[in-house]
């Protein structure tokens, strides 16, 4: 029996064939994002992953339902697995956003659904690291998230050689939009058109920019004008501050697919070119009072960083460490009338937080041995007598410890964490 | 819009209302269930949540798809959301277990769901800490797995006080069962009718229990045997030499609701028996031979605990921590001209790890203390000239540090991990 096409088996490492995923290495990079969340005074939330159907057509319109996950179920409900985590966000902070302190800086680390036709290289599931800040006008919040997300990459090993942050405005394009063309209504086609320029063929484009009234010429132009936004700049120099210049640059060409952006929007990419977004996000204003039916209304920003394409971009820059098995101690049982004592021995070892494996049946002395060598072990441990005979695996040097010094001992010599 | 019924909303503590769930706490359980899981040498893994329907109607029947989310997805595929994790391990062992060593030891900290009725504190998803040995036969994988169960709960606080885990024998049950009845067909209701004997109306159950050919006397009879099977004898043996002999009872009554238990099986209850069962597993040693169609055939056994009961008797016995927000610096920005060199001393602590809160626009300094204060900081600090003026804000000690020492100052002072 196959898995569904588009989803993951995560395997520990070594993996066992090319086609599955390495568990390790997706929680590393989650303990990562955690941690720095943490550094930056986030706090961790999460909802369901199956939501009303409703939830996603309110904000994103009837078309997204061909994108989605979406079922009835046995009570007649209309539901979806989500695509991505901003509704469930801005249900959850309307319902009781009055009990927290403004701003709100809040992080998620959700598997995100959508059913797309599959490609090479396409999931139809992805792990991704949201974080917003809700209820702050000011672009020193745009800086800060965007100082968190400078920092998730970095926290992984990335440099500002290896990936930058495109900075753009939907202000500035909702207004380049609003001179030229007075039918709003088209306003979001019209940066669907923008958004695909660097994939789509050049001629097709052109033909879409004609029906909306613009030219290419004029579209280049934009893109290209030297002046960041008053609200660019702030935030160019905020993170100047934090000596953060290096990985981020103002480029118009960034405009985001999704509709319910409403002013600063950023993508993060490989500095190659040669991925798709490692990341994006902006502001969305209007989206918790969409939500809400009007109850609530609060400014907010977030992003969200796959797992897909930064993985790709780890392995490629060869930034994952090795994932072994990597225990502390491995409990020789070389006599069998032994294995009672051994066992107690494991328990205290373990009750002291050490990671031990022993052989839980009857074997050889030397495929012992084996056994903790494949599982990386620090140390192997043998009773004997009321000692332990300990062997340091690295060094082999080896001591004989009283069973009642085994911890403190191994306190002291254990690899630094 | 409301989340949909059964599902639950994870906020950050303090929580903002007694229908939600506790982000922090939900973490902290995961992590000492992972922390624990690697003490013992198991390694992660994870898989879809959405899976083939077929994977689990193999092992359970079509009974199940009335309790499963399932539906049909836009490939005309039958799917359904996992209701359980053991098919999806079975599936993967199946497909790669020759790349890994026997005795295979694994974890997984799933969410799983089932439709069912809506009932007063009964969810239709949950998470749970599943821990599997794949490939021995021998009681000492039994011991070991039991031992994980004991010290999972352990690393929560609870003590033999709180739970004790029940040992029970599917194949004492089987044996007595076929002893007295030939139609093995039936032997699986008859498992089910003697799982609800605590449940059901003594009338109820005698009545089944005719059908299937047995008294009630003679059901009583085989709970109250008096020896235990040889091989529940060998594993509570197993886990007297951990010292372990007090969180473990030898009881018949259980027998476990699953069909495709095959061995030992356990289940642990809180020692008062006011909750429902905290965790519950046993041998499924067919099970992966079923999933593979005949292609691997490995003995097996496995435990799920699920974050439902466990919170409730956390709560109960007052084992949860209080999550404060719990920062490490407030920086205070009283002086705007200081911000840009603000922003680099709070870029260059969280850098060094420290979690960094500060005010993003301009706020009274009392604001910003009181702010500190809330966010439980251990520390406030400001900018004066090249120096950097650091409260403790417990001791209200100060101190003013070059700011180049400001790192080194706050890793001798900062409060023990």
């Amino acid at each position: 029996m196959e898995r569904l096409p588009g989803f993951r088996d995560f395997y520990p490492e070594p993996l066992p064939h090319p086609d599955v995923w390495s568990a390790d290495a997706r929680q590393y990079i989650v303990e990562r994002w955690r941690a720095t969340a943490r550094r930056y005074g986030f706090r961790e939330y999460d909802g369901p992953p199956l939501e009303p159907l409703e939830l996603f057509t309110t904000k994103s319109g009837e078309e997204i339902v061909g994108q989605l996950y979406n079922f009835i179920d046995k009570g007649e409900r209309p539901v979806a697995l989500r695509p991505e985590m901003t509704p469930t966000l801005a249900r959850m902070i309307a319902a009781h956003e009055r009990n927290y302190k403004k701003p709100i800086k809040w992080f998620a680390v959700p598997q995100l659904f959508r059913y797309e036709r599959q490609q090479k290289g396409r999931l139809r599931e992805h792990f991704q690291f949201n974080a917003d800040i809700i209820g702050e006008t000011s672009t020193a919040a745009d800086a800060e998230l965007i100082a968190l997300l400078v920092d998730s990459l970095r926290s992984l090993g990335l440099s500002e050689a290896d990936f930058v942050v495109r900075l753009s405005s939907r202000n500035a394009w909702q207004q380049f939009y609003a001179e030229r063309n007075h039918d709003s209504a088209k306003a979001y086609d019209f940066f669907q058109t923008i958004d695909k320029l660097e994939r789509e063929k050049p001629e097709v484009t052109q033909e879409k920019l004609r029906s909306f009234g613009f030219s290419i010429d004029e579209i280049t132009a934009f893109i290209q004008r030297a002046e960041p936004t008053a609200e660019l700049q702030q935030i160019v120099d905020n993170l100047a501050a934090r000596g953060l210049s290096s990985f981020v640059k103002v480029d118009y060409q960034v405009i985001r697919g999704l509709a319910y952006y409403t002013g600063v929007v950023f993508e993060a990419f490989d500095r190659k070119g040669e991925l798709r977004a490692i990341a994006g996000g902006g502001r969305y204003d209007n989206l918790i009072n969409l939500i809400s039916g009007g109850r609530v209304d609060l400014a907010a920003l977030g992003f969200g960083i796959g797992d897909i394409v930064l993985l790709e971009l780890l392995k490629a820059r060869k930034l994952l460490p090795s994932f072994e098995a990597g225990i502390d101690v491995f409990v020789l049982i070389e006599d069998e009338s032994l294995r009672n004592r051994s066992l107690a021995l494991i328990q205290q070892l373990r009750d002291a937080g050490f990671s031990v494996e022993y052989s839980l049946t009857a074997a050889k002395p030397d495929k012992q041995f084996k056994r903790a060598l494949e599982l990386k072990s620090a140390f192997t441990g043998r009773l004997e007598a009321d000692q332990v005979r300990l062997k340091n695996l690295r060094t082999r040097e080896e001591r004989l410890v009283p069973s009642s010094d085994v911890v403190s001992f191994l306190k002291n010599e254990s690899r630094p964490a």
